[in-house]
């Protein structure tokens, strides 16, 4: 499917309407399905959706590691795309038994959180290692814009990048969701390999609360983000270990928790 | 609730770490439920609840009008806040008969979607005859900003305002979430009595599908957006026969479906 396609429209530039053309980001309503019972319907762009499925099922808790999906299958259903995931034995025996414990239609599907305990779930704190330089936030941020390929063309979609002190910017994955640009994200580490703890996620969109569990199932420790982040999202950042460097602009950035993961992030290391 | 709370860091500024300190939003999971059934789960800024569940119940197509929304009951659960709607004898029983003819846990709760046709579903063409000037559209959008009071401190949340050519911008609602906003605008609206087919919806967000339906479903025929839409909200602002003038910055817009409702915006008029 394609990414984008060109609509034409009117401009009002200087005063006066002229035609104008512009690159359009599609937008397509994603279903994912767990050994054929709908699970979830996300509206994506359709690109790395087998990423979106892997990293979905992780970072929702469906599956403990990309072993736990035998196979995901992607069928045009003319309204939309379904994501066919394929669990084996374990995680389809354990999803079954959640899905009897609920209790009647609890909701939707737009993200598979059922219930406010779900939604505020605790996961286990992050414990990386890794430490980057001052210069390397800024420097994974700046990477980030020149690899926005869709974005650049559309100005319409975020990002999430996975950043490496050795390698640079190793990963990055755009969607109009800013939760689906990081499942992807997480989805095509996990099945390239890369072990999160080793380097930074770097993310272009504002920060809410789901961003920081999902880095944090993830199992980084450092979570860079262009924009300010919401009091939740640095309470869970606190909770979790990770360290959370925001509003990253230019060559400045401001750390909210656990600075010790930025060289002289802790104020005490130069005092 | 508060929506904000000071926060101290440290900020990287000219090559050196020093003491910060920043106004970050509040977010708060919130569930909606009606007549005790819990039916969403929205992670939300904590003002303008009661708005918020009369929005949301109006654009997911529980309530046909605020009339069948009995009573709103703001509960503290601890790890959230529950919005307990009550509805009106029809509205109830429409919702219990559409509850039991879902099969099973169809997914989760946080949007109210349970299924691709959900995502996808169509809305009456809106038939508002309202007209604005081009230059009414950037005054719209430059208004908007200085009634962002929540913004202006945090630089985290997304804005929704009503504009009429007579009144100017004359509600604006806030919220870390875009769907939020919108939905806290339509419910205020219908609270008021104003009808959103006399003017404008603008959006500080981006504009993906739902946001279009929703303004949609308010019967509101002109939405200006600050940022570009997706390819599949200029779609459906074609189908729901709205006029969509989005990337508006400064003096300058670009008109994308129904251009006749912006003065000299069908080229045709002016050629």
């Amino acid at each position: 499917m394609h990414t984008h396609r060109p609509a034409s429209g009117t401009a009002f530039r200087n005063g006066r309407f002229a035609a104008s053309t512009r690159e359009l980001a599609e937008e397509v309503a994603v279903a994912i399905s767990y050994n054929g019972t709908s699970h979830a319907v996300l509206m994506a762009t359709p690109a790395d959706l087998e990423d979106l499925a892997y990293g979905f099922s992780l970072t929702e808790g469906l599956v403990a590691s990309v072993a736990e999906v035998e196979e995901v299958a992607t069928v045009d259903c003319g309204r939309g795309l379904d994501l066919q995931v394929s669990l084996a034995g374990d995680a389809g025996q354990r999803l079954a038994e959640r899905r009897r414990s609920m209790a009647g239609p609890v909701g939707c599907g737009l993200c598979g959180i059922e219930s406010l305990e779900a939604a505020m779930r605790q996961i286990a704190p992050v414990s990386a290692g890794v430490r980057l330089a001052p210069a390397e936030v800024s420097r994974a941020v700046a990477a980030m814009a020149k690899m926005q390929a869709l974005n650049l063309r559309t100005r319409a979609v975020h990002a999430a990048g996975f950043y490496q002190s050795e390698r640079g910017l190793v990963l990055v994955r755009e969607d109009v969701g800013r939760h689906n640009a990081l499942d992807k994200l997480i989805g095509a580490a996990a099945r390239a390999g890369i072990d999160m703890a080793t380097g930074a996620v770097v993310l272009t969109s504002r920060l809410s609360i789901e961003l920081v569990q999902k880095t944090a199932v993830a199992g980084c420790g450092i979570l860079v983000a262009v924009s300010a982040p919401t009091a939740l999202a640095v309470d869970e950042a606190e909770a979790a270990g990770i360290t959370l460097a925001a509003v990253a602009r230019g060559d400045e950035f401001e750390l909210f928790t656990h600075p010790q993961r930025i060289i002289g992030g802790s104020l005490q290391d130069v005092a």
